[in-house]
């Protein structure tokens, strides 16, 4: 079975740098999958996609070396079992708020005896080799996510679920849960609370020996976590990469026009 | 017949800034839509893009203030009647030679008596307003884009053509018609040489009363162009900016996580 | 925010004219988006639309003044959260059978700490503007279904629900529910016992302080159902209008051939 | 091989009413292909199809009596040798000007030695039947259509066209063509000038021995048009019956609503 | 109502042949439905196909005489009303594992009072026929999956369920849910205890009087199967078919190219 | 730039084994894209495949290391250049009749001053890599096929177009055009008159020091092929090996069936 590049990063001491896609197209997901990033995920629940675009973009991108991701929408077998079945080589899923969730959450992606993932990886056979089956168990990654406020209180029985690989960690979300509306909405908190508690999953995921990984709003914020010891920062989406991007290059010709002309006018 | 907000920024005297699509997906038109351009076109001829994933594109920016363009492939009747029908308030034709073909591709764009269009807007009454039949033929941009050595030698006979609208540029493809691979492929040429047949052509449709287009490949040089005279200016299209805006967050980050990882060491 | 169209129309005190979509296609929902409609929802239970289809006809209606809703399939966190992230600005939830179901579907409608809907509105930032994190949950109106004798029964607990905005009749499963197959299936009940049936939710609802809605198979029905007093009313969705109206166009056009040709022998 | 019901009907003296499909969906078209029409259109011209579309729509339709034909955009064999392949049992071909146009077209949809198709019919083996190479050329219906000043001057040599089966009268486009915009857009015209060239069309059509048919605007015309004895008729598109459909819908639920409220004001 | 294929076979005391779609595309379900299979299953779990790709694929096998069924990826009203609204006429529910399951599912497939099924046929009313509402509950067949040791130490509350038409077996899951990794994975199996499972699954069904069908991975089991007295046998999907295939060709023509150098050099 | 394998191969003195896609689905060129093919041509003239499907197909078969190469539909610029922007490493058009057709053909290929193809390789870039635009002439492979009366006797002036790689037969239409229809439709020519006539086209390309391939129908032809001494030898199309595979598997079943009743009757 096809090495998940994850896996490898961390079993020599190293970060994951991960891409986020919430566009549904093929071709941007081929875009990013040159640009560096290490792993990158499709986001199945915020992102505008949905299970038959996400098989276009895990196509696109298998030429690539970057280990491919799937956030699914919900806790739910019949979406988890689909995008492994499509060769997603891990499942980030949302809104963990209990052991029992993450029990569950684990085995929907673990063959029996493990778990209960049904049998049947259609395309992951092409894209991950024929020995997928025996070796799924052992490659394919399953993170929870923490973000709500039961989550957080629960965060000790989350982390201690035998077979989870890593908590992931949503900013946005957590700071709604665990404060309400006192901040405003967004990644890279950095209220002493909320630093705290994101400090406080990392580390509970830490001694229970599994990994930690924090979503990110930019480049700074990424790299601080790291220092912290995050084992995957995720970067911004393409969504945003682009309107930003977009938006710079208007502003900037309009900026420079007007200074043109206002030069011109000196004159 | 909504009006074309091209043809009011012309009116007051003002410069249009032009965007530029290559991504097959009306998510991603739809948010360049947002970040003011003044048009957006999207390009069937370089971009992976046909007609059908133009439809939802130009559905998406709807809603938006912004004027649709759309480049075709080439100069065929099919293709450009199609994208007019679907709504698109001009086109942009590559590879116009000759005053012949100038003419042939205004006659596509044209009702009867005035050119050879057929009759059959079926989503243009919807988007632009039932009274589409009357109006068209004057609110309908028409660019012929000069880019090769035959079209440059003919440059005058193609300006002169009744009818058209303006010439667009394509300086990539100049540069190779003009000078062969004597210079790197690309926009925003600096070549003496090339910036003098630019300016030659805009000179050219000016003194013949049509508009003048440059595509660009930064906004320096789009500001820059702007200053020259030229009427309407293209900016990096949504692969380039999507491309550089996410290879440079890996970038960076992986810049900030080694000065991380040297303070650290330092300590 | 952009405002909520049939908040406005409440607001004013008038009844809402809502239509319906069971075509998965952007170019069908554009259409119907320049007819008049107050609102219109895109059916995801009964329709042939999943959330793919859904986001381009989202897309298509958003230059209109329509205000776009979505039938969601079932109560499902993530199917409502979904539509709701792509710019929908109200869902209509299926079978809700007792108020812990309609307090679940408040729930994943509104950001905490008021429910838990998860933080990520990818698309209705763009649409509906980038204050869409804090002024959501006033704006998104949510819809409980009753069309089960459970549900009929269970009427006061559902209506009482904090935060539902109104409860929609589907009179067809209704009829089935309460009567089983006593009645033929369909729309526009005119069986004295449905008709109370009817009027007792629509009374509830009024009692309770939130709106009633109706899906209506007829133009005569549906101004009867304002006459005693619902707040909105759906119209006969798209599929039933072609497919009438080419039947009658075939119908018509062989009857008049036939007249044509009886008065051509008589001659 | 299938029959073709277009060739069955016409053998036994009956006119052919034609549907007409503008809405890229599969679904539009299985509706429109149980309402009674003989034959049905997929409009790659006017309509906002491409041929990826026309391939479901083909498919939704095959299950029908119907007999499926297509619009191709233009005078171009990939288009018209790509919808035959797909399973078309026939093409109307727009802007036939001259004769030996029609033959180009009539060469493109015969196989050597009566033309120049390229053989590779591979879904039309499957929807007609494995013995499509043998039959095709005398199954398959070829329509040039008569709609400009050019085509009406020419019309005695393009009736002539050894091979073709019939002409077809785009009667917006031959109005604009022969009168400019003396008249309004649209069809059914009532013009004496524009029904005598209409009728002497038909005749000239019958004359060669071919087929005529007329694009029309509703029954009334069609019936009519029939009685002139016209093989085959156009009514109104899948676009125009819903709009119509829905927009009646709204208008008339809103008048009895006021009338309700006007009735309640008096009581 | 259009017959259901497998109970007329059934009626007459014959077994089904199945074929099986995991390819999410409407011309080779199109393919498939004309090789001669009784009925073929569109795999919604395991295939990489979702509703929308779903949808083509039973337009495009309706004009063959072959019975449509649905595998649903999970026991979950919303995907099984939504295929069944589609036009399926059967559902096959994977990893049932209690009657109380088994009883859920056939709810989720009969109308009141039978059951819980929603009502809108959207498309079977077109595909099926008007009176699909009076006669889909007799006609719509139901199957349990019965492929985990829950569901196997189940086997007699699961059959007994009022309602349920039969039971599907899947091999190569219940071999994992009964012997763990002890064989490897696969259908087809010959061990003596998962022959015994098999057998004892399908007579529990026959005594209870219900059907009983197994998934095969070649003609030689399948037949053996139906000599057991299974009623229905899935034959080997369309990837494995297309692969082997394809695979054996290269393979085939390289070995001939070889023995061809081979004689040529000893010549 | 990425090296194209049929010309590594080439280099080698092996030859090339070419798959054929004529399903428009990205899984299943996945699919043959691992099945030990050297080369895989998408089929845009006789394939149910169009731009945007075969850009999928593209993406999917990145990862192997097939070469990709494109039948396009037509002698026809946007066609051409599209799929070369899109990533496809050669292509093979059909129809080609005379030198000037192919030396019109080879000119859509190559970049000024070389031909006229117009730059903007928008995804070749990624896929092929940065340097795609100085390297793409001596990379990307042409093919003219020769399959009509007249191509066949304006062979000589065909083969010695400078520029053109090589000569692909059609021997369905090859047959058509030379002996009408005197032959069965089909590949794998038996007649002595057209396998003259397919060695004298592999000769003269071969004299004129370019390569020849060969459409073929089966393995045993595909090996004599390349003992003839041809460089590309085509195996059966996807809808082929399907259609067999599919078909055989029923069939086999049945026949076992029917034995085992037999055998079981006799007992």
């Amino acid at each position: 079975m096809k090495a998940n590049r994850i896996k490898s990063l961390w079993a020599d001491g190293k970060p994951v740098l991960n891409g986020w896609l919430s566009i549904p197209n093929a071709f941007t997901a081929e875009i990013l999958a040159e640009q560096g990033y290490d792993s990158i995920t499709i986001d199945l629940q915020h992102g505008l996609i949905d299970y038959q675009a996400a098989l276009g973009m895990l196509q696109a991108m298998r030429a690539s070396e970057v280990a491919p991701l799937v956030r699914v929408p919900w806790l739910d077998p019949a979406a988890i079992m689909k995008v492994l079945d499509a060769g997603a080589c891990g499942v980030i899923c949302p809104m963990i708020n209990t052991g029992a969730q993450a029990a569950e959450l684990v085995s929907y992606m673990r063959y029996p005896p493990s778990g209960t993932r049904s049998f049947g990886p259609t395309r992951a056979v092409f894209s991950a080799g024929p020995n997928y089956g025996a070796e799924a168990d052992g490659n394919v990654l399953c993170f929870a996510m923490i973000e709500t406020a039961e989550g957080f209180n629960n965060l000790d029985e989350i982390v201690a679920t035998p077979g989870l690989d890593g908590v992931y960690i949503g900013p946005s979300d957590l700071t709604l849960g665990l404060t309400g509306r006192r901040y405003p909405f967004g990644f890279d908190r950095e209220e002493p609370e909320m630093v705290d508690a994101i400090r406080k999953i990392l580390d509970a995921a830490h001694r229970a020996g599994i990994r930690a990984a924090l979503h990110c709003g930019g480049s700074a914020y990424a790299a601080k976590a790291i220092g912290w010891g995050f084992d995957l920062v995720t970067l911004p989406n393409d969504v945003r990469l682009l309107a930003a991007a977009s938006g710079a290059s208007v502003a900037d010709t309009r900026k420079l026009i007007a200074e043109g002309a206002g030069a011109a006018s000196q004159r």
